[in-house]
């Protein structure tokens, strides 16, 4: 039986990196269908997330079987309820992923506004802390964990830059406002999937640590924070 | 010890009840404060985001006690899950008022560029949203889970108007762009607080009904979103 509940809990492991490579490639190529200008792309990338939803009702279906059947205590209990929970940051980073595919779709229509550099950089930086912050998950690495959590600070700043050179653009040509107001909310979407890769960086560490540290990170954020909006 | 037991999940519908008051207030007092241009109460707003992350931590931590100590299964096992699901959803209400607030405390410092209408109007939709959404749950009322589901629309339709009317502003005037740019993004986050409200509503029906209605309302939201972006 104990053997029985290792796979279990190894399929729901299995289960949440699926999701997480996923809704990572989404976030890619809703982005790559930007800059190659692919309406195909983007429509992929919203044919896609019907299977990402998918996974996170399978992930919450196994997490209550084995919560039911199992009832299990202290850390394979953190286990899967922090399991649980990373199912529904993921989800949301692949509606993330439909939004900037959205975007896409309407800019790919007008003339492009200037050669993207900071959004695909932005977005790498982005999936790769999607990608860490779930294998940190995995093998419950604390400091794989803390390092997801330092480069949100980058996606931030990354961030800022987008927002401050396109209001340069909309101030010296208005017949641009449009287009530039788009790729801000890119830059806005991509800031939020690495807030929920940081989320589950979080989740890693109290998972690790048992203590809830995540508040915590959330201060020292919040302080950073302050000093720009 | 089933009285303890029904006692203890009064507690946590208690604890629930407080962070949606406390978070949706904060949404309140951050629009108030770009209205009212009070920096007081921007600053206050930012202050009582500590006190939500507190009862995130506590309501996670009732959560897998009950889970622990009292191995719960069916409708109370998924109640327990669904609870601690809601903590992170408010949360990030939380969240969202702290960067609503924050934009407020830079646009005040500008002159205001319009009476604002439909932002006030949305912030009455999402805080009512949030309030149905926690009284749904803790009353298993599937009917008022829906109506907040279809209130969704209606604060697209306002955001939607709010970025058309502020984007012509940008257009006449690029002297606004700055502060029109900083409305845009309240009208984003009050959206995102309203999708927030929508989740725990479908984790009500979902708990009432006990089928994944979840992605099935997503996907009827995701066809009318793709008529607009």
């Amino acid at each position: 039986m104990e053997r029985h509940f290792d796979a279990e809990l190894n399929a729901l492991n299995e289960r949440l990196l699926d999701m997480a490579r996923l809704s990572e490639e989404s976030v890619a190529m809703a982005v790559k269908s930007l800059k190659d200008r692919s309406e195909n792309l983007a429509q992929e990338v919203l044919e896609r997330e019907t299977r990402i939803n998918l996974l996170e009702i399978e992930i919450d279906e196994m997490g209550m079987k084995l919560l039911a059947l199992r009832q299990p205590v202290a850390s394979d209990l953190r286990f899967i309820t922090s399991a649980m929970k990373i199912g529904s940051d993921l989800e949301r980073v692949g509606d993330l992923a439909v939004n900037i595919a959205e975007v896409s779709l309407d800019l790919i229509k007008k003339p492009p506004l200037k050669p993207l550099i900071d959004i695909p950089r932005m977005t790498e930086v982005v999936q790769s802390m999607v990608r860490d912050a779930l294998n940190a998950f995995v093998n419950r690495d604390e400091k794989l964990a803390r390092a997801v959590c330092e480069r949100d600070d980058e996606v931030d700043l990354l961030n800022d830059q987008v927002f401050r050179e396109l209001l340069t653009y909309m101030m010296n040509d208005p017949s641009t406002i449009n287009r530039a107001v788009g790729l801000i909310l890119i830059g806005r979407h991509l800031e939020r999937i690495a807030d929920h890769a940081t989320n589950i960086a979080e989740d890693v560490i109290y998972l690790v640590l048992g203590k809830t540290i995540k508040h915590h990170i959330e201060e020292i954020r919040r302080e950073s924070d302050s000093k720009r909006y």
